[in-house]
């Protein structure tokens, strides 16, 4: 059967097409029903007239309830005021697969209720155009780094050996043996970029964290990139780059989504090189100036994040971190050893910190010193320290979270909307 | 500085260039000294003439050792009999990064040795040109489907129920719950193809299986599209179209790593379609024939589908099973009900499964009675039933081992080496 998606039905405009999908709404005059469909790929309104259309089509058309799947058929029209543009004449209409009792109705629920069924939920057109631009934003990110000519590195999930202590790892049985499920890539990144010289990795990662806010999901994507001989400024530059590339690819590809959504779209067309800048030294002095009691030394929360990026159309990029808070193996600042070449990159709106990253420290007799500083295992970086050994070379890197992005994209407030099934303390169902 | 990755050192031929990476080889006359130097890209011979250098860049290409990291600067010209095409005069060596002692030489080590020492093996030009391979055929796959507006659904990793029993699952506290690691994301896919249409998947999975073979990684990536109203024979070609894409693409796109593998390229441009197709009771017979003792109802093992394929040079599409040995879900054939709509696709020269699926169930009473049949916890399937009870549909989707296609196209042997970091039965390490 020569069937059409709904994306493609203007190409049918002035002919007869045949859609298969669900019934999204209706309405009904008693004289016309306007069946509104989805396939997934767009809505049509399917006009049925009962006095052109035989009693059996009339019928089904009457029967035809929430989220029943049907096939209709008819003539396709250009309609401006139609959502998409098209609408159908349908002179048949055939129910496939019918739908009773369908459990989310237009009225509101509760999030846990519609998080239960999540499954059914996606098909709503706000929790779709979410997901349809996550799935725009995934591709966008690849693109961007192969066009760039990344060599695309699958880090392990198991991994063997908990780094930075087991607190928040999930922990499973390897054939007698303890694993634990993958934090981060970047450890297997850095040798990788010895081999292939730039790198990324995404996919999924797991934290075992206890926390109950908006910001944290236990399993989410990142998206890590590794670049040999890229010093910090290079790095900045890369993270620039990808924010605004994505994010134009988003406002290009996305536009019907987003409006869905009711995004303020020139929020978005806002986030352009370059972003601004700030040193940790001189956020903690703003902080105190705007009645913050922060010192350097002290880690920045959600809320100094908020107050830094509050008045910024784009990203603020902070940088140069004390080395005592940021992981062990931040290159320190030549200029400014007490502080290290590490950024954290944080969203305008409040969507905070998006985007971490840093120089890697190349030299193996630092690294070794850093890694009993922070009292680490010394045995489980033995092999991460060969890195160090044979060829050694200044390195950068970071981290990006995908479903920070895509919320901020998206403008939703909870990062349990921007992944199709989405894991949280209290949540691994469906 | 400006620094030219070697993969575009034909753009500077005829003037000067500067190049970083790290020794890959050398040889000298005592009056020539031969470098060539990889930086992840492409391989570059820069020679180095005693009369025509300082002599303390002259004594730093004596000093450079394997896989010491390294910057030079010389003049590139065209050079046929060089690998890659061109050549460097260098007029600058500098030594980065030392290296003594470097493990891995050009003389036989064991796999066992290799494998411990896998972040630096990555470095090997076979282990480089496969990794390679493997990172454009996933970006091949994505932009497969992408081109075809399929909406990417990640499925989830943590899973709450063992749907299909505990025995092969690897399992994890859930802030005290169980939980187990995904090893098939179609159940989550199933609901997402009515809310999109078409969607597929594209992550990590894993098998906690004691299996100690060639063809078996514990964690693997898989391909699994799911499509709406798509019926078996769509499916059949949905699965053709995609190995005849991204083959196609690999012998574009990976040339200079194919011939570095010595793959036989030939073999891969026979990938053609239509593929030869044989139903399972067509294979029984076939089998029988060839003096294999195989009954209708038995499992085909590895040496039957080598049988099978033997002769052929492009996949062969084995299709609808008795439905005793395949999943519950496959919808049986209409015109033969003791069988299946189910197909697998098995590659030629003896690689064995690369894809199976099959058309879904969509009837909820039979998918009722099948779960049953299969002594299936009918609780855990609660959601997953719900696809069936608000406007089912007809749908179809498969499965693609993304390690078993990588292998087969770099004609190498063993799994282990067409994933970066493999997880086997006995390793867990780097």
């Amino acid at each position: 059967m020569d069937t059409t998606t709904i994306s493609h039905i203007g190409e049918k405009a002035g002919g007869s097409a045949t859609v298969q999908g669900w019934l999204y709404n209706r309405r009904s005059s008693g004289k016309i029903q306007f069946l509104i469909v989805r396939d997934g790929t767009g809505y049509l309104q399917a006009v049925v007239p009962r006095a052109d259309v035989p009693a059996e089509v009339w019928e089904a058309a009457e029967r035809a309830s929430q989220e029943c799947s049907l096939r209709v058929t008819g003539t396709v029209r250009e309609e401006k005021r139609a959502p998409g543009g098209y609408e159908m004449s349908a002179q048949s209409v055939e129910i496939l697969g019918p739908s009773e009792g369908y459990p989310i109705t237009p009225k509101e629920h509760g999030v846990d209720f519609l998080m239960n069924l999540r499954h059914l939920w996606m098909r709503s057109s706000q929790q779709h155009a979410v997901l349809r631009v996550r799935s725009e934003i995934e591709q966008a990110i690849r693109d961007f780094f192969y066009r760039r000519e990344f060599t695309l590195i699958d880090s392990p999930i198991l991994t063997g050996s908990a780094v930075e202590g087991t607190s928040t790892l999930f922990e499973t049985d390897y054939f007698g043996d303890k694993a634990y499920l993958s934090q981060s890539g970047q450890l297997y990144l850095e040798p990788a970029a010895a081999a292939f010289g730039k790198v990324y990795c995404f996919g999924p990662t797991f934290r075992a964290e206890k926390s109950k806010t908006r910001r944290h999901l236990t399993e989410f994507w990142m998206i890590e990139p590794e670049v040999a001989f890229l010093r910090f400024e290079g790095l900045v530059e890369l993270a620039e780059d990808l924010i605004v590339t994505v994010m134009g690819r988003v406002l290009e590809r996305c536009q019907e989504d987003l409006k869905r959504l009711e995004r303020d779209t020139k929020k978005l067309e806002a986030i352009q090189k370059p972003f601004p800048r700030i040193t940790y030294r001189e956020a903690v002095q703003k902080l105190a100036a705007l009645g913050f009691s922060v010192k350097f030394g002290d880690d920045l929360g959600a809320d100094e994040e908020t107050a830094l990026a509050k008045d910024l159309d784009r990203p603020l990029v902070v940088s140069r971190f004390p080395a005592a808070i940021k992981s062990f193996y931040m290159q320190p600042d030549p200029e400014d050893p007490e502080v290290v070449l590490g950024l954290d990159m944080l969203a305008p709106e409040g969507y905070g910190e998006i985007i971490g990253g840093s120089e890697r420290i190349y030299d193996l007799a630092l690294l070794e010193k850093r890694i009993e500083e922070h009292e680490l295992p010394r045995d489980a970086y033995e092999w991460y320290l060969d890195v160090r050994r044979f060829g050694t070379f200044p390195h950068s890197g970071f981290g990006m979270g995908l479903e920070r992005f895509v919320a901020w994209a998206c403008g939703i407030h909870h990062l349990r909307e921007a992944i199709p099934y989405p894991r949280t303390l209290k949540r691994i169902y469906p």
